[in-house]
């Protein structure tokens, strides 16, 4: 299987390969970022997008455009200061971005030693950030096995995948573990208005590694669901409450309620990192609205009155009592779901 | 209040003069059908659309088209059997239409005289069309007044407005009756995908009549109604089943379940014209799917993968269970429902 791989080294190591998102699906472009202008500009422009795979590509970006110095270590970490600054600027409220580069940085500064130690440490931690999304993503594709079966019609939302990621995904990893074991399984993804993550990209990445899937618009969903009928769905999440409330892309909680109301399993998928205990309830979560314009107009061409007022929250809330299962790479949670600090 | 009136005469009452849909909501241009070709082609187009805007739009067209005969009335049927039959086929399965044509048609054949009686009772047959689906919105509106309250939020879905009948709209008539009366109502609607009647058109209509309007994509309705609270759902319907299972846009299924998760009623507005008694239950309506293209590209822009399958029902089935009301020209009828054959 063709599972596609978001973010990588350049060949020669000396920069960042990246999928570029905003040329999906139309074509496959990967574009090699080996200056801080078009690292900073691809994470801005979401031509990388999804929060691992952000971090990812902020670390390994920070690396790569650290200059090969030899000789004394402060001009090395006060280079990789500045880029770190500049880079974690770019998405002000990314916290995985913050975290990867915080981590590759503090790397350095544990690291004894001259520049050429220094920069061998933080390529270190750079890959280490990588092959541990890697791994995640596999532990929760192992554990969300045990909600599939061979045959099953899953209904999935936005993209939560390879694309996202450094590895197979999170909501698409349990699908990727099964099409691995040989089960037919056939998805189905919603859109996902405004900004297409489901049709774009979890479409593009699920033909490319040969699963089946077909587009719904989200007003189709409960129809799917009561005409050909839904085996399971399964979503990201953004941030997991304590109680289980979980925040996650707008439309989540309406697939939530119609699986409800058919019967359907309602799974989350998420790395145990999504899980913020430090929040009782989602009613703490506060939804950020976005620009109105993804609603007034698509590609240019307006889709309603250039003026009027819209209603376009970034996600969602969906109360546990309408999840089945919380899936981490520690294991499935089953309800009542208590998150203890960690 | 300016609500538009979607389909009238020309000022020589020689044409048919149309809002053009495809226009909207970018401009509003009105276009007069004098022609054969130009009014067919706006059929096709959808140009003008709803079921009771084509039925009087192809009414109104037949009279115009006819040649201001003085005479036998032998050749003013002939021509206008065969504009009928050349109109009607633009689109076969819109039952308003064949029914309108029908209409003028047969009053042409009962009226004994000369090519100008003969014109003369068509044109008067057209003219009770209109007259008729004025009058049938306005009676809706005034029974489904009694669904609202000054103040109210309400959501709605699709256009089943002015723009797609002769009045003032089935699900918006109470709406506008409202409004009229001095009542504040904030009006919130889907956008409706895949063709966006919702933002493109009932969000236009409404904001040029002076109602506040905001419009949201369709996987955010369940989020509105958690977050801001909606007092009142109302819909169209495309065909309602003897036991009050109703045929809607696409959308309209998971929005009722949605409802009834938050304990919103569920309001649907349409004229008895659309109660099928011979169909017993909604199981029995064959759902028609659309072209995949609609969700493959958007304006021309690729939104999913180029041959990705799709899943595009062009409606949806709303079982009567979940509809608190079904508000025709007749007065409000209340669950259990029972069609009687008329």
């Amino acid at each position: 299987m063709d599972i596609i791989q978001s973010v990588r080294w350049t060949d020669d190591g000396a920069g960042v390969r990246i999928i570029d998102q905003r040329r999906l699906p139309g074509e496959l472009v990967e574009r090699d970022l080996r200056s801080l202008e078009s690292l900073c500009d691809a994470i801005r422009t979401l031509a990388v997008r999804g929060a691992p795979a952000i971090g990812i590509a902020g670390a390994m970006g920070l690396v790569a455009l650290l200059p090969n110095g030899t000789g004394a270590r402060e001009p090395v970490l006060a280079d990789a200061r500045q880029l770190a600054a500049t880079i974690c600027a770019t998405r002000p409220t990314a916290v995985n971005l913050s975290w990867a580069l915080q981590r590759v940085l503090g790397r350095g500064e544990r690291t004894a030693g001259d520049a050429a130690a220094l920069l061998a440490a933080m390529r270190e931690e750079a890959n280490a950030i990588l092959e541990e999304d890697r791994v995640m993503c596999r532990r929760i594709g192992e554990h969300g096995i045990s909600m599939m079966r061979d045959g099953m019609r899953v209904l999935t939302h936005c993209n939560a995948g390879a694309l996202a990621t450094g590895g197979i995904g999170t909501a698409l990893a349990p699908i990727y573990v099964a099409v691995e074991r040989g089960w037919k399984i056939e998805v189905c993804v919603d859109e996902s208005r405004p900004l297409l993550q489901g049709s774009r990209l979890t479409a593009w990445e699920l033909r490319r590694a040969g699963v089946p899937v077909t587009v719904l618009a989200d007003g189709m969903a409960a129809s799917l669901m009561r005409e050909r009928g839904v085996d399971l769905c399964i979503v990201g999440a953004d941030r997991i409450a304590a109680n289980g409330d979980v925040a996650n892309k707008i439309g989540t909680y309406g697939l939530a309620i119609a699986a409800r109301h058919h019967d359907v399993p309602f799974v989350v998928a998420a790395p145990t990192s999504t899980v913020d205990s430090a929040t009782a309830t989602g009613d703490e979560i506060i939804i950020e609205q976005r620009t109105p314009d993804e609603l007034r107009c698509i590609a240019g061409v307006p889709t309603a009155p250039i003026d009027v007022d819209v209603y376009n929250p970034a996600f969602d809330v969906t109360p546990a009592p309408l999840i089945s299962a919380i899936v981490t790479d520690r294991g499935v949670h089953r309800p009542p779901y208590r998150f203890e600090s960690r």
